[in-house]
């Protein structure tokens, strides 16, 4: 007890000086990660050595063996995986996409089945094409206009928007649920433009989602340069057909892991803070920004910590969390194990937009919590994070704000060079600046020692 | 009369809704630029067509060409060459640095002249080598150390730092004068650690000055992984030699020009604001960040206000800087003939750190007008522009400010990245991205519209 009572005095004296100290902290840290950080490093690994690794693949449970080794290494005081059942959608050989104009002349074009997709039949199917510009246009046509055609939804990203991931969830519908919609019309399959800000050959795939009550079509992307050209051609020729051959299947679902490593609190240590990303990508690239980038960053969580000898108060966990990409599982089997052990959880924090220059924190939570984690901000402007006024946290931490009501925080980056590779096979190591990812790294080590310090 | 009465109880009234004017007019501009902005594409031109570009190179006058011909092009009222006379440092054949180990093995690494740098005699120079990590060390060994040797300034970026322009200051000065004090205590040659925050094979030159009253000796710049090497292999061999061949040469001053293009303004013609970049580039690279990118964006100041239809109330003049690398000249003869022709020049803003996303914008002038600049902050807000609170232009309008007291501006950009391709070959077109360039040249013509409405 008297002990006890010695924290508590020893903590009000700190916090007379806690701005100040907190500022010494967050100098620490930087100046920690900027000159020693591993997380570039690691990166390449995770990049180089194991690279696509989408949930269910020998790739994903490479990543899972990896990730415990290096959250090992960075000094976590345990580390642990949690078993996740995920889908595993294989793509089985490459998928062909071919222009047929009005005479006759085909040109192949690059293209890739969306994440979910079903198979065409073998030897694939060739239908009229016709294009779609908006949702709407769908219901105006009609089955008349659509049935027994291939839909090509060709609606580009508004480059026009500062904040590009408004741009990608605007034109990301045609990815997500357009398939279903063109089926409801009586389509067969569906091409969609990649979602992409750049004018390039890469096809960029992503998951899509079937409505249930609607026949299943067969759907992939095009590169928006192969997107450009085919809306070029509809304008003069109107007997234009497409042909679409993919083997891509829906198999049984398998088990995997979610890799959890942990710095216990000293006062405090069952106050849990979550820092997280995500460790599945897409099988068409290394998935360096998404989201190789935010698994380093969380690593470089714990070994910042662990380096400076910070003894946090509250509990800290860093996690890669499974099956982003295609199923969400890992993020909900987070969250209901959460639960059911009635686990306290203070705060989540997602880095999930690339390993960009940071610049500011969204905060999803009520208002009282949102001003307390405000009132830090003078602590970061010298680092040039900025901006806490976004209300976003991230995918994997949403069901723990769902079920658990814990805070969410989305670490928010400059993310104007992001759907230039995003989904695609040019999402390399290559693309991601070291400083950048070290800024992040350093940004979301800041925050999470704050939030261990003073709770929320 | 009366005309002029009904245009200042015009401009009252516009000032009543002025901030939801200028609010909607930055929209617009955003909007075109992002849309139809031309210079991501001009840049190509000029990286690809021209390419290096040193004042009084055939590049540099190729230059001059271009640029007055995309001036006329992007509408300008008038375009004009101002007569600049720069000096012509040619580097002749490539050079050679080689280092001779304690047992005679010879390893060649990438070597390159410093701008401004006078040749060895043919043949080279071949002398012991001396590491220099800090310029106090010069004077702690003395003559007795180091006359007849190299002297090899090893001193790095200071990486830890998030102002990259600090960091290049600091580290610079080894660059810039480390020559002539190695020459104070009888140095054969000097040879420094390139200025780059990244560790790879790449040479970054720049511009060095001799301290005319002490001996002129040939220096060079060295890969920052060669230093790195070298570093590592003088700890343990005391016998280290350095080999090192140049050909450079400052040649007769020869003849070339500022290009200057102009949107009078429409009330106040006589008042001026300048938007302005410097054209000349090093002779090793295409000058894409540095600052192919400035240019274009004042390109693009100029043809937003034109397909928008802008007419501003004051003049605005697009400056493409000849010498900024080596001389400054072009930025002197700006300033010295607005002196003589006694004209007003009411604010100047240069882009010169990169085609990166802007953040803010340095304001170097007297509280009131920072005031002023800092009141329309929140215009830039939703475009992620936030910080006005450096206080830097730029060294092509410095003379602008010297010689008239000009309010002088910077654009601050994201240069986590910059010194990675500063100065080096590795600044080619591909390292700028689209839509980061053309949020600057958004950001640039924003401030200038600005400008040209309220004046300072």
């Amino acid at each position: 007890m008297r002990y006890g009572l010695f924290i508590i005095f020893f903590l009000s004296c700190f916090n007379v000086k806690s701005q100040h100290l907190d500022s010494l902290a967050l100098r620490k840290i930087y100046t920690e990660i900027l000159k020693n950080g591993k997380g570039h490093e690691w990166l390449r690994e995770l990049c180089k050595d194991i690279g696509p690794r989408l949930s269910g693949s020998p790739g994903a449970e490479q990543a899972v063996q990896w990730a415990f080794q290096k959250f090992k290494e960075a000094g976590a005081d345990t580390v642990w995986l949690q078993e996740v059942t995920v889908p595993r959608w294989v793509r089985g050989k490459k998928e062909t996409g071919r222009i047929i104009d009005g005479s006759n002349k085909v040109q192949e074009i690059p293209t890739l089945a969306l994440g979910n997709s079903v198979s065409t039949p073998d030897g694939g199917i060739t239908a009229p094409l016709i294009e779609i510009r908006q949702m709407e246009d769908l219901a105006l046509l009609g089955e008349e206009k659509i049935k027994g055609k291939i839909v090509f939804f060709n609606h580009p990203m508004d480059e026009t928007s500062i904040n590009t991931f408004g741009s990608y969830s605007s034109a990301g519908k045609y990815r997500w649920s357009g398939p279903s919609e063109a089926a409801r019309y009586g389509a067969v399959a569906s091409i969609c433009r990649s979602v992409s800000l750049s004018v390039n050959d890469y096809p960029h795939t992503g998951a899509m989602r079937y409505n249930d009550s609607l026949p299943k079509i067969p759907c992939a992307t095009i590169s928006t340069a192969a997107a450009n050209l085919l809306g070029k051609i509809l304008k003069s020729d109107k007997n234009v057909k497409f042909h679409l051959e993919m083997h891509c299947q829906m198999m049984d679902s398998v088990l995997s892991y979610n890799v959890i490593a942990e710095i216990r609190g000293t006062l405090f240590p069952d106050e849990i803070i979550t820092a997280g990303a995500h460790l599945d990508a897409w099988d068409n690239g290394e998935g360096a920004h998404d989201d190789g980038a935010g698994i380093v960053q969380c690593m470089e969580v714990i070994r910042t910590m662990k380096n400076l000898g910070i003894k946090p108060i509250r509990t800290i966990r860093a996690v890669a969390f499974m099956n982003e990409e295609n199923g969400l599982r890992g993020g909900n089997v987070y969250a209901e194990e959460a639960k059911r052990k009635n686990e306290k959880h203070v705060a989540a924090i997602e880095s999930d937009a690339g390993g960009f220059t940071p610049y500011g924190f969204g905060l999803d939570m009520d208002d009282q919590k949102r001003k307390k984690i405000q009132s830090w901000a003078p602590l970061f402007r010298n680092y040039k994070v900025w901006n806490f006024d976004y209300q976003y946290g991230g995918a994997d931490i949403t069901p723990l704000k769902r079920l658990l009501g814990t805070p969410v925080i989305g670490m928010a980056v400059d993310s104007q060079r992001y759907f230039d590779v995003h989904h695609a096979s040019s999402d390399t190591f290559e693309k991601v600046n070291k400083r950048e990812l070290l800024l992040g790294a350093a940004a979301m080590t800041a925050l999470t020692y704050l939030l261990s310090y003073h709770g929320l």
